[in-house]
Parts: structure tokens; C-alpha cells; sequence
């Protein structure tokens, strides 16, 4: 690598002058393979990751070549009986590309989370949360030869949300639009704004000059430095045919990823004032998903006893049916109570599945709080060197 | 750390002199908090994979601190409605532990895949493939900084099988049966033998003499070298009370890892031939998914049209139903036409998943093979260095 190491790198849109596009909710593949084609001469690699039911929905192209794809399907995802919302269908996911650009390792995430459908009664919060603490784990755990790390995606979580928060925390991840130079584009860099056509009032809830919940987020490891000079995103509609190209604003950042000097080095290890806020995050963290798992605990149980009393039902009609005196009846309640014997056990079965996976983030989050914990406290001894 | 580094490292039993103890099949939680308990004096750190419906039936157990904690469940872990093999209810995964010794950072990989229940007409041969390829890329991306990788598990794959091949190819992990200087235990280093009286005749198929499924691999970054000092089986049978420990016999091996001078590094990179091998193993897994890929798309489409059939034979027993022919028949055939429906609905959708699942696989085989080849083409080339 040269000493004199300098990098631009422009993210995120289909402007043909970018280094990557990252997409979300392409549903589907013959979609993704008209863009690949279409883009080939620009974009010579492109992937799309698959997961789910219906898809990922997520898919990259790059004017680089993609060294190495991994892609992790996120435990929780909503509920298959919600099928109004159809989250759990799509399988959502992270997916992972390493790019190497003169020399530099850059590991590039996109990323898609549960939609959250009531701000006020937010069926899902377990899920994201737990969906935002396996996302930082995956992040963490998969760039520890990376340069740079860079995440795009649609949270759904606005910026101080608890799953944001952890994640920024626990990854160390900064917000391009904190910290850009130069911001073009909607109010508060909202990505659900009123002006897009394609948004309703009632997706904007309480909030109805608009919602930021996606995100340009990035971090460099020591020796390196990464700023985000310019940030744009659309504004509502096409300039050109007055149509908005999705639901959400698009972001378009440039990156510059430059050499530091050891003393310049802008991201200083935990100190003391972080790891509290981390200690603190992480414990709230951990109440929300104990708070997930006695609801889900609670939906087991009850669509347990429900099979149970089916089964009684079941047994009841059988008798009825024999005698003469409620035949017809019966019979007609026979399949009705087949289906709730059979759809209270899916749902008992399904939600004891979901406390497993909330209990699984748990015990991670609960291991790296005793750690984080320790270190805090030995920290705290006059006798040993601050951390 | 030391310059004249060197560690030892014992693994895999529950006698209390070891440092690790990996586990599968630990199917219930209760038995965790209670080997957790019983063994907390020696083994101070413990930690239990939640996953699927059952749990993944990992657990580990370490006298060093653990640092870090992470796991992976498998997309694809057998059907549903196989319910007499269970494995699809226990949400095989692979769980990873970071340790931290003496400045080395060992990164410990316990897992458990598919089981084999007819080598003849080997129905899970595609998703246990599909497993060890996760198995490798989340080794592969999760070790980058590892001085020292290990893994143990019961991989139901015997040493030459494609799954075991893939595995080691792509990550470079060492087998310690074929490595150790001093191996005692059962015959050909045997993991499922018919001297253990939980084994049947009928387990091990074509091999009445026994089986080894079950393994520790391990590998060593450049600056490193890792070799197995002894290894050892149990042989069937406790010599204390004559029952085994379980229906496999456990794995106990004495690791030591040491610093090696560079030009002794016994792991050097990929050279033409192992290259050759890689490119080869890696075609003949692609293959294979490609096969799964067709069944799981015959049975998708065949289970769509019963559904489609049944939708029609409800309409029909609607029909007679109204009319006074045939009544008693038409809804004494209701129940069970729903079922079908409803049944062959699910299965359809499954095996969709299904198909999406393997040609994930498909497509990260595809686009490391893309790039081997071209590195080798490159390689060929007589103005350029040997790689």
C-alpha cells in the first residue's frame, strides 16, 4: 500500500458514478437480474442474497471486484400468522461483501430490519433489538482484518431508538449524517418524508415531517481515517418524471478514507465515559428482550392450554357424533376444531421457539455485560493503568 | 506475549484435567445447569447454544475465561415432517468461543451436523453439504485474526465424504486423527463403534467395524505451529461401571501450539495443487446442491399441484355437499381434504425455502470458484510469480 494512502469512495445510489449501489426490498430475482444486466458495464459484479420465502430483498452492485460474500439470516423475524405485515416471509438479512481497493480491506454490510407498524404498540421491538444485537455481533465478529467497515441498510429504527443505539455502541459505527460536511436533501435527513407520494400519513405516525431510519454508517480501524464529505439524499420525487423511485429516500454519500497518524488517531479505545454508556445500553437492551421473552412465554402457554382444549373438544364432538342427539353439529364443528387443535399448536410451537432466540441474545448480551462489567470495575482499582 | 511461546492445551473430556470440554447432544437446559454446577470449581466459564425448537444441543465448558460468544444456526437442518429423525426440531448451529491465552487468540468452533441415516439413499446428503460450506465461510470469516483455530463435532461425515473434503480445503483446518504422533482408542480411530452398547448394527450400515464421524481439526496462522501431541477414544464401554458415556465415543486430545520460525511455517498458502484440489472439491459440491436444488424443486411443484388438486376436490365435496346424493360422504371427506390443502400448501412452501436455501450455497460456491480459476489462470501465466 502506498504511505500516502488515499481513498474516495461514492455509495449508494444507481447513478451510474458510484462505487457501490446497495438496495433493499428487490424482491425479486428476475428484477435483480434485468439491473445486473442492464449495469454490467458499469457494475461488473453485482449479488444478490437470497433468504426466506419471498427474498432477502437485498442486493449490491460494485464497480470493484467482490472478494468474498457471506450472508447471516437474522434468528428472529416477526410472526408467520401476521401475513398483513409479511416480514417474516422475507427471510431478513445481513449480507457481507470484502472489497480490496489498493490494498485496503473494506467490508461493506447492507442490511434490512422488521418494519415497526405501531411506534405506540411496537409488536416487534424484541425482534429488532434482537435483530440489531446480532447484526453488531455479525459486524464485529466477521472485520477483524477489515480496514473499514461501512453499513447501509434500512434500520427502521430512528437514530436514538434502543437497536441503534446498541449498535452504534457495541461496533463503534458513526453516523455519516452526524458527522458529514455537507448535507443536501430532505429536512433532518428524513429517508420517510410527507412530499413522497408513495408514503401515507399513517406510515409517518406521530411524526409527520418525516422519519430517518436509514443509514450510511462507517468506522476505521487505527491507522486509517474515514470522513463523509458530501450526503444527499432525494427528496420526494423524480426530478425528471415527477415519480419517486421508492417509498424511502435514497442516500448518496462520498467517503474519504485517508492514513492518520497514530496520535491523530480519532477513535480512541473504550475509555471510561463509552463504556458506560455501552454498560448501559447493553442493560437496557437486556430488560427489553426479558420483557420479549415473558410475551412470548405468556402466547406459548395460552396457545398451549388452547390445544389442549381442542383436544377436549375433539373428544367431545367424537361422542356427540356417535349418539344421535347433536350429530349434525357435530359434525359440522369437527373441522373447525381439527384447525384450532392444529393452528394453537403451530403458534405454541412457534413461540417457544421465539423465547429460545430471545433467551440466545440474552445470554450473549448478558456474557459481554460481566465482561464489560470487569473491565469497568478493575478500571476503577488507583493500583492499575486506565484501560 | 513471549517470545518462546509455547502452550498446551487440552481438549474434549469431562475428566477435570482438560481445559476445554466440547458437548453435543445436550439436549435438555436443566442437564447444562447441572453439569454447570457440578463442574464449576474446574471449569469456571460455561456456556449453552439456545437454538430451534429443542436447542442445538451444544454446550462447552472452559477453564480459561471465554471473551467472546457468537453462533450460527444453519439455514438448511433437514424437514419437518420427518419427525421420526427429530433433526429439524433442534436447530443444528455452530457455536464459536474466543479465547484469550497467554496473549494467542484461539478461536474454538463446537458443532453438530445432519445425521446420516442411510448412506445408500442419503436424502439430507445436500443440506449436510450445505452445512459444512456455512460451516467453513463462518470459520473462514469469523477467525481473521485467530493466532490458533480448533474444531470439534460430531460432523456425521466420514473422512473422505465431499462435506468432510469441502471443509477442509477451504478452510486448511488439520485432521488431528491423521496428524497425531501417539493415538490410542478404538480401531481406525472409530468414534461410533459396535462395542458400545448404544449402537446398533443397523447405525452402522456397510461398516460393521465402525465409523469416525466425529473430529478435532485444527489450524495455525504464518508465526505459529500447532501439532497434536496425543489422542485418544473411549473403546465402547466405562471401565469403572461398564456402560459408555455415550452411543459416540469421546475425543481427547493434547494440543500444544508454538511459536515457528517463518521459513518453518508448516502451513504455507495456496499452491497450484492444492489449488487444483480446492477448485475440484469445490465443483463437486456445486454439483451436488445442484441436484438438491431439482428435488426440492420437483417436490415444491408436486406438492403445489396436490394443493391445487385439493382445492378443486373441496369445491367438489361443497357441491355434493348442497346436493342429497352423497352428503355423509362429502363431509365425512371435508376434514381430511382440508388437511391435504393445508398439508401439501406447507410442504410446497418449505421446499421452496428449501431450493432458495441451496442455491445461496450454490452461488457463494460459484463466485469463490469464479475467483480460484482466475487466480490460477493468472497463476499459469509464465510472466507472472507462482502465487
Amino acid at each position: 500500500m502506498k504511505p500516502s494512502f488515499s481513498l474516495r469512495l461514492k455509495v449508494f445510489n444507481l447513478n451510474c458514478c458510484f462505487d457501490l449501489a446497495l438496495l433493499q426490498e428487490v424482491w425479486s430475482e428476475q428484477d435483480f437480474q434485468y439491473l445486473r444486466q442492464k449495469l454490467s458495464l458499469t457494475y461488473p459484479d453485482a449479488h444478490y442474497f437470497r433468504s426466506g420465502l419471498i427474498g432477502s430483498g437485498l442486493c449490491v452492485f460494485s464497480r470493484h471486484p467482490i472478494q468474498e460474500i457471506i450472508q447471516h439470516v437474522y434468528t428472529l423475524n416477526g410472526y408467520p400468522y401476521m401475513i398483513c405485515h409479511g416480514d417474516w416471509f422475507c427471510g431478513k438479512a445481513v449480507g457481507l461483501l470484502v472489497l480490496h481497493l489498493n490494498g485496503l480491506v473494506l467490508n461493506v454490510y447492507v442490511t434490512h430490519l422488521h418494519a415497526e407498524y405501531s411506534r405506540q404498540k411496537d409488536i416487534y421491538l424484541a425482534h429488532r433489538v434482537t435483530q440489531a444485537w446480532e447484526l453488531a455481533q455479525f459486524i464485529q465478529h466477521t472485520s477483524k482484518n477489515a480496514d473499514v467497515v461501512l453499513l447501509c441498510g434500512d434500520l427502521n429504527m430512528h437514530p436514538k431508538d434502543l437497536g441503534c443505539c446498541l449498535l452504534k455502541e457495541w461496533t463503534g459505527l458513526r453516523d455519516a449524517y452526524a458527522e458529514t460536511q455537507d448535507f443536501k436533501g430532505s429536512e433532518d435527513g428524513c429517508t420517510m418524508v410527507p412530499s413522497n407520494c408513495y408514503v401515507s400519513q399513517q406510515d409517518l405516525g406521530p411524526f409527520p415531517l418525516g422519519i430517518r431510519i436509514d443509514y450510511v454508517l462507517y468506522k476505521a480501524v487505527a491507522g486509517f481515517y474515514i470522513y463523509c464529505k458530501t450526503l444527499k439524499t432525494t427528496t420526494g420525487c423524480d426530478p425528471h418524471n415527477g415519480t419517486p423511485l421508492s417509498d424511502h429516500e435514497a442516500l448518496m454519500a462520498t467517503l474519504y478514507v485517508k492514513h492518520s497518524p497514530p496520535q491523530e488517531d480519532p477513535s480512541p479505545a473504550h475509555g471510561p465515559s463509552e463504556r458506560s454508556a455501552l454498560i448501559s445500553v447493553l442493560k437496557e437492551a437486556w430488560t427489553e428482550l426479558g420483557l420479549g421473552v415473558a410475551q412470548a412465554r405468556w402466547w406459548a402457554a395460552f396457545a398451549g392450554y388452547v390445544t389442549v382444549w381442542g383436544l377436549f373438544l375433539l373428544v367431545l364432538l367424537c361422542v356427540l357424533a356417535v349418539g344421535e342427539g347433536a350429530r349434525e353439529v357435530a359434525i359440522l364443528l369437527w373441522t373447525p376444531s381439527v384447525g384450532l387443535v392444529l393452528g394453537a399448536g403451530a403458534v405454541c410451537i412457534f413461540h417457544r421457539q421465539e423465547a429460545r432466540g430471545l433467551c440466545r441474545a440474552q445470554a450473549e448480551l448478558q456474557h459481554v455485560l460481566r465482561r464489560e462489567k470487569k473491565t469497568q470495575d478493575l478500571g476503577s482499582e488507583p493500583h492499575l493503568a486506565p484501560s
